[in-house]
């Protein structure tokens, strides 16, 4: 729980691949001065976004699963927070206003070493359009939900999770599913 | 909501800092191929661990806040699911042996980067002892917790927030306290 990160790197550096003094793997290491470049797992924000009954999905512009149904959601980027970052990405991807209500899930994916955060989160109006990084977006009641053209695995986790709270205001976090 | 990163680095890869094609800022590319390694927030896990209504904290060897009291917590390492993560630096930092209850909150600390993903716990044993990054282990009754003396704001929140819900199942995940 360190708050001393800071990124190095002057305009000369160079760097390799070794493993550090006091250190048991490999790192990305600076030649000249010994700084770790550490190569750390990935955050992405997402939302699970409702007008009235109807959830927010995107279909997507870009690769990987172009043309699949997604989720809101993107890498968190630096000095954001993670709710901030969600409703970027809704913007961004649905041009979507909303409110953040509660955290619905964190999915651990280790194998691609990425968190997702994924919030609850209500439209503040039903004005979604397709940004640059989506073909499509809609606003789909439940029965509709195109389960055979998702994404992601995760976002069939989401939107179950968040179908089985729906009605409660307050509940736990979820995570991976079983 | 990419599924599509792997981490790069042959070997034998040297790295240096410049703007890659179709970008607008430096970044640390591979001289050999132009893979850019991106530098993300970061994630750190941890836990408040409990053995009866004893809470651990361990005081830090290492700056920055050395010789201040912390939870266990980290950097969430490659390959590795947030939960997996909070347990190992509990182990390595205070020899805990502990079972993952729930998530109790997620921190976002924009200033540096970082997300914190705060586990509540059990621990299996009161043997605990101090890892090689550690001054100091100690399960602390509620009214003996060095409140002066702690490394970070986030100790603070997780535990109060902690407090708060001790006697409860379930509870909904905390963020940042206003
Ligand atoms: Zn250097
Ligand atoms: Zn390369």
């Amino acid at each position: 729980m360190s708050n001393d990160d800071h990124l190095h790197i002057p305009p000369d550096a160079s760097f390799s691949r070794r493993i550090p003094d006091q250190d048991d793997r490999e790192r990305v290491v600076c030649n000249t001065c010994d700084y770790v470049i550490y190569e750390n797992p990935k955050i992405v924000v997402g939302v699970v976004a409702t007008w009235q009954e109807k959830i927010l999905l995107v279909k997507r512009e870009i690769e990987p699963r172009r043309g699949y149904w997604s989720l809101p959601a993107g890498y968190l980027e630096l000095n954001e927070t993670a709710e901030d970052g969600a409703a970027r990405e809704a913007w961004e991807e649905a041009r979507a206003k909303l409110t953040i209500d509660q955290i619905l899930a964190v999915y651990s994916l280790p194998r691609i070493s990425q968190i997702q955060i994924i919030y609850r989160a209500k439209l503040c109006n039903p004005d979604v359009s397709a940004g640059p990084e989506s073909q499509e977006v809609t606003l789909f009641d439940w029965h509709n939900v195109p389960w055979q053209d998702l994404a992601f695995p995760t976002v069939g986790w989401a939107l179950n999770q968040y179908h089985s709270i729906r009605d409660k205001n307050e509940f736990p976090t979820f995570t991976n599913p079983r």
